[in-house]
Order: C-alpha cells, then sequence, then structure tokens
C-alpha cells in the first residue's frame, strides 16, 4: 500500500531545502495538533488569508462559515489553499540569517465544496465538537434544521497537500562554531490552561474530563 | 491626530458581525507579539499561504526569504495578505454552532517590495533579531556582503491592515441557558520553555538575559 499522495507542482512549492513529507501519517497528525488554520483564497485577483478552525475526517478537511459570508462565496468559487502551522521552537543561530523556527506545517490544496446534506452536516457539526472534546456532543442541546441550513460546511478532499517540519538545532557555518555567543534552541508549546466557567453554567456542574485532558499542538 | 487606518473594499472582509478594529495601536500590538504569520499570494491562479516570520519597524512589515526562492518571485508580482493570528482560548457553548475560539488577528493587504540597499537589508536583518532578542544583533557574526545580497527582505506597508479580536465566553441563545452542561472559556498561550543549548556552544556562555525573558503572543 502506498500512503503517499503526489508530489505537485503546488505541493513542491512547500520544498526549499528540505524535502517535504507527503505521507498521510505525517499530514494527519499536523491536522489533528492544531484546529486553527488559514485559509486562502483569491477574491477579485487579491489573495486573502483568514484564520478559522478546521478538522479532518478521513481523508478530507471541514471548516464552516456563516451561509451568506463573502468568505464561503469565495470559497466555492476556485481553489483554496488550507495551511496549518504550529510553532514549535525559536532557533538562535551564530550569524543572524542561520537563526530560524522549529514548526510543523500542512498546505492543503483544492477546490472546497459545499456539503448539503443536512443529516451529513449534523454528523459533521457534531464531528468538530468531537475532534476537540471527546463525548461532548452528546451533552450538547441538539441543533435545530435552520441553524444546520444557514451554517456552510466546507469540504476539502486532502488529495493534494503536504507538510513541512523543521525539529532540530541551529546549522551554523562551519567556522562561525567559535563564535562566542549562545546558540540553541528556545521550544514554545501551546499551554491549555485552568478552564474559566461560564457565569452562568448551572450549579454543581464540574469542568468535564474531556476539558482536563485537552492539549493542542 | 487620525491614528485609525481607512476601511476599504479588502480589509472590511474581516468583519461579520463584529467590529474590525483599524487603529494602529491595536494593529501594532498584534504584529508584535507575534512573529509567525501566514503569507498569501497567488501563483498561476492558485491561492498560496505560507508560513515565515514576520517583524515590523515603524509602518511596515517584514519578511525575509531566500533571494531565489518561488516565494519572493510571486511576492514582488502581485499583492499579498499577511495574516498573523494569535489563538487565545476555545470556547465552549451550550449548543455546537456556538463554539468558538477567542483570537487576536491582523490582515495586511498590500504590494510588497523588495528592498535593495545593502546597507538598509542589513539594518532589517538586525531589526528581525533585535525584536526577538533585545541586544543580541551586536553579538552575533556580521552578516557578509554575499549573505545580504542573497537573501530578499520583502516590505509591505501597513497601509490597508485591520484587526479582529474576540475575547469573551460562550454566547449563548437564551433559551439555552438552563440546558445541563458546562460552558466556558478554556485560555491557551505558547509558553515559552527552558532554551536548550547547543552541543557546540562555547563553554561557559550562559543563557542571555534576553531569551530568559522573551515572551510570544
Amino acid at each position: 500500500m502506498n500512503d503517499e499522495l503526489p508530489e505537485t507542482e503546488r505541493t513542491r512549492l512547500r520544498r526549499r531545502r528540505e524535502r517535504g513529507h507527503f505521507d498521510r501519517q505525517t499530514i494527519h497528525g499536523i491536522l489533528d495538533a492544531m484546529p486553527m488554520c488559514h485559509v486562502g483564497c483569491v477574491i477579485d485577483g487579491t489573495p486573502v488569508v483568514m484564520p478559522t478552525l478546521q478538522w479532518r475526517e478521513g481523508d478530507s478537511v471541514y471548516w464552516h462559515a456563516s451561509g451568506g459570508g463573502r468568505g464561503v462565496k469565495a470559497w466555492v468559487k476556485g481553489p483554496v489553499c488550507l495551511t496549518v502551522s504550529i510553532l514549535d521552537g525559536l532557533v538562535l543561530a551564530r550569524s543572524g540569517l542561520h537563526h530560524s523556527a522549529n514548526y510543523r506545517s500542512v498546505m492543503v490544496f483544492g477546490q472546497p465544496r459545499l456539503v448539503e446534506d443536512p443529516t451529513r452536516k449534523n454528523e459533521l457539526f457534531n464531528g468538530l465538537i468531537e475532534a476537540l472534546y471527546p463525548g461532548r456532543s452528546r451533552e450538547l442541546r441538539p441543533l435545530t434544521p435552520s441553524e444546520i441550513k444557514r451554517t456552510a460546511i466546507l469540504s476539502l478532499p486532502i488529495a493534494e497537500a503536504s507538510a513541512k517540519i523543521r525539529a532540530h538545532g541551529a546549522v551554523d557555518e562551519e567556522a562561525d562554531y567559535d563564535w562566542p555567543v549562545w546558540s540553541g534552541v528556545v521550544p514554545v508549546r501551546l499551554q491549555v490552561m485552568q478552564p474559566e466557567p461560564d457565569p452562568r453554567n448551572i450549579e454543581g456542574i464540574d469542568v468535564p474530563d474531556y476539558v482536563r485532558r485537552l492539549t493542542l499542538g
């Protein structure tokens, strides 16, 4: 079984000196680790890059938006590039241009489509909740047909995609290793902090376990 | 003194129900808090969204790239949208569609230009270092004319830009407030962790204060 996605003109853009990663496991792992993404589209010849939350189910990535919004109109009209990036650290080298960042990033290219079937849309909305908070979708007030109708879900196949990962220390010019300056990596991570309950929560409802277990990145 | 940027067709895109922020102080504050950005451009009709590091100096935002790269060729050929987003929290509501995220985000639209003057480029490279690590640029091995020449710096005026901020708890339908489920905000932040010195550091060089003081977001 070949689990590599094909390399295309667009996904090749991700490569500079390093090789991109085209295997599904790496790509899915990064998408699953970080809900925040940036969706780029073209509106009147101008690129527009909007942050939103994505979630993955199988070989597609999804996001939602208010049905009548300008985003939705643009996303269904032409290709998008959905990029997820996780900053893992800052790299301090011995000369300015070798400073860098450690990160994991995925780009997915393609033509998004609207999910039309209300039953499927409802399943997908639950999937978004479950992706972040396993078990929560059953605890929520169910969506109404009108809510489902007026919210658009965009679906993008993960067919043309690549990942790029930098995960190492500074790489300096050989002659610079005796330069007397501190070099190294400053790791960073997204820290999930103490939950802040809504002031209108019903008394006696505790922070759920899926919130206590939440990790990002 | 009017310190608001003009609202344009493109920056208006940022608004849905909430108002965008057009004041320089808010926009600069978000750009200064987070070096990681996503630059969107159009290549052969396709949007391409690439993560990179940005820094601000005055009323421009800068990023750099290998001089011969495809990114540079695309960025100087047409408009870009540079977006910085900081995830501040996850918002859990009482029904699925009111779940949200707290975040601060800035979009800057415009035509980037290459900085050509080598002296100015050198200053700007130092500016990138100083933006993250005040005092470090003087400690580094100076850049060579060849390094300065072969690395491109892109400059984008912060003239057409807007910020969007969400910083509040769940907003549910009034009828849902007695639904028995936990609601609230799970704050997240970028945590700067213990620095990892390069194994080839000269003995006796300590972690600099500017590294110990580093914060992001």
